[in-house]
């Protein structure tokens, strides 16, 4: 078990290394509304987030420390962690929803004609309503807005060890629970039953919480990749596919497994072998220098022997606070990899007839290469009933 | 057990709606960008929301059907849906992630100088990059972006039949998993493990997923009601709050239960039985005519004597495809309870030294006044390990 949290040095640390990139762009402070955003900088870890009324904001002004201007139902919460500056009001107001304390408070920190930098690229948006967002404009004058300059994709893209050690609890709990899917998948188990089990045993095994499953099981391989799961029974023939992230500690895992009911068809133990090839020929790339798109093009070559991927349109990602994060692994992502960035590989293949396979694992970049944060899954599928 | 999902005729008859106030208000085309957003118009149920990646739109005409433009990843479960017009791009991409495509599909439904509605008021928010929509508005020319005159929070605020069937589906699997918490918590039983294992419950009385739970326990009263669980453990003189947000075939239930470890002080039997009363003081006033304001002055003349609410803001809120809708149960929100509203009686009491209890139950409006979804609790409140 690890601890939980983090020191306040790792937000210190943080908010340093975003003041200095901010210093450099010309940004006098940086304005959040997510999630992640607004925990990056604060350790402020709540499921409440799920409650779509109230606007949360975070500035991180180009020195000092940042300020929350938050609803006061989080305000408790928020004196736990080591943001000492925060200003609430009671939320829901229709009249004034935070907008004219948040103006004030940015008004504060920014001084006149310069900029309030806000995430605005790719994976990003706005978690605030669209006319409380032209409101804000209208009160900050002639104080500019303008993107954040990437800064946090920056950050966020490179895990500290204490991330990492999150995340590789968080793998190592599904690792359990994938052990013991044979306990609640049979020939004849609904795939709806076998989700609910499979939650069950990842809570059992030490998730704080399942914010993601997905799966399937079709004879010879499966539709897609994001389906809920429907009632039908398992039965021999099928692959059922198992892909989840869970989180523990506020961190998250993403990789998925495949269970063949029944001795697999040729084509499918060729399939998943090939996918194991392909994650570990990415793998065996994966170090300092190499980029997210030579990783796409390791597995690529493997998967379609070159054809430049598939509807799924990506294979891997980053992970970490959110299931999915920058980078992506795609030829147009010329990410330079470094120590502390926590990627999935992500291979899928085309079996024809609307049918696909898809394997995942969790990978941690280090000085000398990769390491597996999930313990590798082998070349055979693992066969259920048979 | 209800059917999952819904009829054509459900999705049809909501489109129809929309599109008669669309057409009152002069909008050419509503332009719909999060999950519940979508999912309302289509029935598209998936967890796959919960990566950032990559946006989603749907486009909802003035005259004829939605028309989804989507990455090439979800086709296959949108084809399964009634939605026939399906325009997918291959995402991420970084050049192009669907802008082109958007603007293309906006401009044949929409003439030149009529208006493209956006969510945009209280609760809402827009699900893709800030710079993307900068570039979206640009490629629309002379069509104007308005918001969407409030079209789906009032559409969405009143439930179907089979929408209050899913509702009440879920409370009853929560009614089933709160009466077994005295098999999961005792004295001495960490917090974090009554967590893991109260969802545990839910799943296995039937929910799909628990994307929600918070919670507390201390001596006599806790601090807030989002924080996440500590390794605490149970203490007699406790009280232990457990409040879930359940799903099941895409819909909440938000209410939570108390209980006592060993046996309450008198303060703490009393806080419990005024917020039964206050509940059920707000039960008996709604009705069709009554307002959201209403309640909330029935429940607060008890829980504070009137005194105008609290930090949590609110005493109640919708619910439904998400774990808070519309209404806001606060002295300024005026909306007419009609029948098929969905909402949650959440209130709270104040017991000094930084304790609050609070107490929540949901219901349905009725014409003939309004119908327990939770099976009520009782002013005792429930003792473990007494």
């Amino acid at each position: 078990m690890t601890t939980r949290g983090f020191p306040e040095a790792e937000f210190r640390a943080r908010t340093a290394k975003a003041q200095e990139e901010m210093t450099a762009l010309g940004i006098a402070a940086l304005l959040l509304t997510t999630e992640p955003e607004v925990r990056y900088f604060t350790g402020f870890l709540t499921r409440f987030w799920e409650s779509p009324t109230r606007p949360w904001f975070m500035i991180v002004p180009a020195r000092g420390d940042p300020i929350a201007v938050i609803p006061s139902i989080g305000a408790h919460l928020m004196r736990s962690t080591w943001i000492t500056d925060i200003r609430a009001w009671r939320s829901p107001d229709y009249v004034d929803d935070g907008i004219s304390l948040l103006a004030r408070t940015l008004a504060e920190v920014v001084p006149e004609d310069e900029s309030v930098g806000v995430p605005s690229g790719a994976e990003t948006h706005l978690r605030m309503p669209l006319a409380d967002w032209h409101a804000l404009r209208h009160r900050l004058g002639n104080r500019r807005v303008r993107d954040d300059g990437d800064i946090l994709r920056r950050l966020r893209m490179v895990k500290s060890e204490t991330e990492i050690g999150k995340i590789a609890a968080a793998c190592a709990v599904a690792d359990r629970a994938f052990a013991r899917v044979p306990e609640i998948a049979r020939p004849g188990t609904p795939l709806s039953e076998v989700f609910r089990r499979f939650q069950m045993l990842c809570l059992e095994d030490g998730a704080d919480w399942v914010p993601y499953l997905a799966g399937a099981a079709a004879p010879g391989g499966y539709g897609d990749v994001i389906s809920p799961a429907t009632d039908r029974p398992l039965e021999i023939g099928d692959v059922l596919m198992l892909d989840t992230g869970l989180v523990r500690d506020g961190y998250f895992c993403d990789f998925d497994r495949n269970f063949a009911i029944g001795p697999p068809s040729a084509a499918v133990r060729d399939a998943h072998s090939r996918l194991v090839d392909a994650a570990a020929a990415a793998f065996d790339l994966a170090r300092p220098g190499a980029t997210a798109a030579d990783l796409f093009h390791a597995m690529d070559g493997i998967v379609t022997a070159g054809a430049g991927g598939s509807d799924t349109g990506r294979l891997g990602h980053g992970l970490g606070m959110q299931l999915t994060e920058p980078p992506s692994l795609i030829p147009a992502d010329r990410t330079v990899l470094v120590p502390g960035m926590v990627l999935t590989l992500e291979p899928g293949i085309d079996l024809g007839s609307g049918r696909i396979l898809v394997h995942e694992e969790d990978i941690v970049i280090r000085e000398g290469g990769a390491e597996w944060l999930s313990t590798p899954s082998g070349a055979e599928m693992r066969v259920i009933g048979a």
